[in-house]
C-alpha cells in the first residue's frame, strides 16, 4: 500500500515545531507492511491543503492528514478535504455531546466555534480521540483511504496506534517483525557490519534506528502468499539469529524497554544497590537511574564531587594522588570509587573524572573520561575513554557508556559471557 | 520569496530518522524574510526525486534539496536534478582534489564511487562543505534557485547558515527581528496573552517557539520600501517594548543563551556558589548546572539524597520531622536545605522532595514537589508545586522551574524587581 502523510500547520513551515508525527506513524506503517512514499507539510491555508490532497490522490492509496482539526478558523482540514472531494460536511450530534462533556471535564469554555469539530465529510467513520476534543475520521473515497488525525502528538500517537491496529486494511499475507536493542556500539558501525555480512536477503529487510547511544535493529519480512509463510518465516528467523550472534556483546534486549529501564529492573531483581561519585558526569549518571520508576530501591545516595576538596573530604581521596597524577586520572577515579564504597556500602560504586570542556583544565584532551566501577568493593571495570561532542554530549555519552557496561556485565554473568 | 524544502532519504520515510534539517532551515529563512510554503520528503528513488523537483518548479521560487549527495548508488539528487532540467553533469577537478585531501585526512578510503561527489549540473556554483566530503551547490535556472545540500545535520546546518548569509537574494527592504526569552511560563499561556493584548499588527508578525520549559517570542517585521523603514521600525520597537512589559516577570534574555547558561554566568560573575540536596529531582538540578561551561566555579559539591537515612545522616534532617510530616513535605525540604547550608556553606542551597511516580509513596499526588531555596542560609523561596507529565518530565520541569526562579530572583535584584 502506497501511503502518504500530510502534515498541516504553519508552525511547521516556520520551524516553530518539529514534525514528530510523521516519523512516528511512518515506523508503525513500515512495521505493518505499508510503504510510506511521501511526507508533505503545508501551511494552514485552504488552497495549499486542497492542492496537497489532490496531489496525494494521484500518487497514493492511503492518505493521512494530520492537524488542523481544532476549533479555530485556522483549522480547515476537514473543510478542504470535503471541498477537494466534492462532499458536504455533516454535523454529528453524538460527537458534539462528547465534545461538550470532555470540555466540561477539562473546565474549558465551549464556544460556537467548537461546533466545527463535530462536523465531518459525509460518509466518514468517526475515530475516537480519548486524549482531546477533536475526533479523527476515516473516509473511503474512490478506492482511496483518507485518515484525518489531530496534530498534538499526545493525541496523535494513541490514534495512530488505534488506526494501525483497527482501521487499516491488512496487507495480504503475513508480516515478521523483530526488534533487537544494542548498547555501546554506533549506528554506522552496526550498519557497516550488517552490510559486510550481507544479512539482508531479498525477503528480509533490515533497518537500523539510532536512539542517543542505543541502536535498534529491526528485521522485517513479508510473506504475501500463504505457501511462502514457512520459508520466509524461516529466512527471517535465521537472519535474526545471525544478527544476535554478530552483536552478542552489545545486545541487551528485544522489547520496548530501554537500557536504563533494563538495568534498574535487573539490579532490583538481584537486590543490588548503586551509588555514584560524579565529577565529569556532574549528576548525569544519577539522573539516568532516578529517571526510571523503582530507582529508589537501588539508589539511596549519590554524590557530585566536582572540586578537589570535596573529593578529599567526602571520598577520602589522597591529596597526594591528586598532586602526583592530577585530578583527571585513573588513580583518582579508583580512589573515588573506593571511598564511595566505604561511605555507602552499595553493591556498585562508580566514579568518574575527566575533561568535559570546552577548555581542558589538565593536559588531557577534552572528552577524556576516567571511570572506575566497583562491585562489592572490587574494581571490575575501569580505565580511560575518549568521547566526542560538546560538554553535554560528553557527559551523556560517557554516562550511557558506563551504565551500558554495567548492564552488559550483569547480563554476561547471567548469560555465561565474561 | 516562496521557498520549498525537499528532503531526500528513505530513512526519513520509514521513520528511522526525524527530519530536523527542515525546521532548522525554515527558521533561518523565516527570519530572513522568506516564506516557506512546502516541506516534502521523498525516498532515494530517481523518479520520486525528479517528480518532486518538477512539482517544486511549478509552485516555488527557491528550492532546497537536502540529502542524497553521498558517494553511493543510493545518492542521486544531482543526477535527478540534472535530468529534470535537461542539464549534463560536469566533473570538477578542484572539488575532486578537495575530496581526496579531506578523505585522506579522515583516513578514509577513496573509491571510484567518490567521483560522483565531484560532479555537478552544468552551470552550478559550488558551495564548500567544511564538515564533510560532499560539497553543496547553487543552480540558477529559469528564474528559480536550486540549492543542493548534504543530509547529515552537522554538515547541513553550517551550510544553511552560509547560504542564508552569502547566497540568498535579499528580499527588498529591511528586516526587523527580535527574539525574547522567557522562563516559568507555558507557550499556550504566552500565546493567549499575546492574542488577547493584540500585539501583532499588520506589519509585525509574532511567533512563539516552545523549548522544553522555555518560550521564545520572536517579533518579525519587514519594510519593503525604504520610506517605510522608520515607521515600521518604530512599530516593531513598540511591539518589542509591549511584549517586554507584558512578560517582565518571566523575561530573562534576548540573545541565544539559554536560561541555564544565563544563570551560571550570573552566579559566576557574582562569585556565588550553589549546591543541591535532591530527592525527587534525582540529580537533574546538578546536571542542568554542570552541563554549562564554567559550572565548576559555582558548584563544588552536590548530593542526591534519595533515602530517609541519607537525609538524616548527611543533611541532619530530624527523623521526627519525617515521621510527623512525612518525607514529602515542606518541613523536610526546609530542613534539607538548611542541613545542606551547614554542610557546604554555598551561597545558594536548594532542596527538593516529592512524588515522581508512577505510584505515590505518600498521600501526595504524583507530580507534587516541595522545594526550599536558601541564600546565605535564609530561605528566600520555597513551597509546594504540582508538575504534570511522567517521571522524567516531573523531574525536568520542577528542576527547570527552580533554576528559573533563582535566575529571576537574581535578575530582579539587579533590575529593581523583587
Amino acid at each position: 500500500m502506497i501511503s502518504e502523510i500530510i502534515t498541516i500547520g504553519t508552525e511547521i513551515l516556520i520551524g516553530s515545531i518539529t514534525n514528530t508525527n510523521g516519523p512516528y506513524l511512518s515506523r508503525k506503517l513500515t512495521d505493518f507492511g505499508y510503504e510510506v512514499r511521501y511526507h508533505e507539510s503545508v501551511r494552514d491555508n485552504y488552497d495549499d491543503i486542497r492542492d496537497a490532497i489532490e496531489l496525494a490522490m494521484k500518487r497514493s492509496d492511503v492518505i493521512f492528514l494530520c492537524g488542523g482539526l481544532g476549533p479555530t478558523q485556522d483549522d480547515m482540514t476537514k473543510q478542504a478535504l470535503a471541498h477537494a472531494l466534492g462532499l458536504e460536511l455533516v454535523f454529528d450530534e453524538e460527537t458534539w455531546n462528547h465534545i461538550v462533556n470532555v470540555s466540561m471535564s477539562f473546565s474549558k469554555k465551549i464556544t460556537e466555534n467548537n461546533k466545527r469539530q463535530a462536523e465531518f465529510p459525509k460518509g466518514a467513520i468517526i475515530i475516537d480521540n480519548p486524549k482531546g476534543t477533536a475526533p479523527g475520521c476515516l473516509l473511503n473515497y474512490e478506492g482511496k483511504q483518507f485518515f484525518l488525525m489531530p496534530g498534538p502528538p499526545r493525541e496523535f500517537e494513541p490514534m495512530a496506534d488505534d488506526i494501525v491496529e483497527n482501521y487499516l486494511e491488512k496487507v495480504a499475507g503475513e508480516n515478521f517483525v523483530t526488534s533487537l536493542l544494542l548498547v555501546n556500539i554506533g549506528e554506522s558501525l552496526c550498519e557497516s557490519i550488517l552490510r559486510k555480512e550481507k544479512i539482508e536477503t531479498e525477503n528480509v529487510e533490515i533497518n537500523t534506528f539510532a536512539k542517543t547511544g542505543e541502536v535498534e535493529i529491526k528485521l522485517i519480512a513479508h510473506a504475501e502468499n500463504p505457501e511462502d509463510v514457512p520459508k520466509i518465516g524461516k529466512e527471517h528467523a535465521m537472519a535474526v539469529d545471525r544478527v544476535k550472534e554478530l552483536f552478542k556483546d552489545n545486545l541487551y534486549g528485544n522489547g520496548e524497554r530501554d537500557s536504563f529501564e533494563t538495568l534498574v529492573d535487573l539490579l532490583r531483581e538481584k537486590k543490588m544497590t548503586i551509588s555514584f561519585a560524579e565529577s565529569v558526569t556532574g549528576g548525569t549518571l544519577a539522573t539516568m537511574i532516578t529517571g526510571v520508576a523503582g530507582a529508589s530501591d537501588i539508589l539511596k545516595e549519590s554524590f557530585i564531587t566536582y572540586s578537589n576538596e570535596t573529593k578529599e573530604k567526602l571520598l577520602k581521596v589522597n591529596p597526594e594522588t591528586i598532586e602526583t597524577y592530577s585530578v583527571v586520572s585513573e588513580e583518582v577515579a579508583r580512589e573515588m570509587s573506593e571511598g564511595l564504597y566505604h561511605k555507602t556500602n552499595s553493591t556498585y560504586t562508580v566514579a568518574t573524572t575527566g575533561e568535559a570542556g570546552p577548555k581542558p583544565s589538565t593536559n588531557h584532551e577534552v572528552g577524556t573520561v576516567f571511570y572506575s566501577i566497583r562491585k562489592e568493593g572490587e574494581e571490575i571495570l575501569g580505565g580511560k575513554r575518549l568521547f566526542k561532542g560538546d560538554r553535554k554530549a560528553i557527559q551523556y555519552r560517557s554516562s550511557k557508556f558506563i551504565l551500558a557496561s554495567i548492564l552488559l556485565h550483569e547480563l554476561g554473568v547471567h548469560h555465561g559471557r565474561k
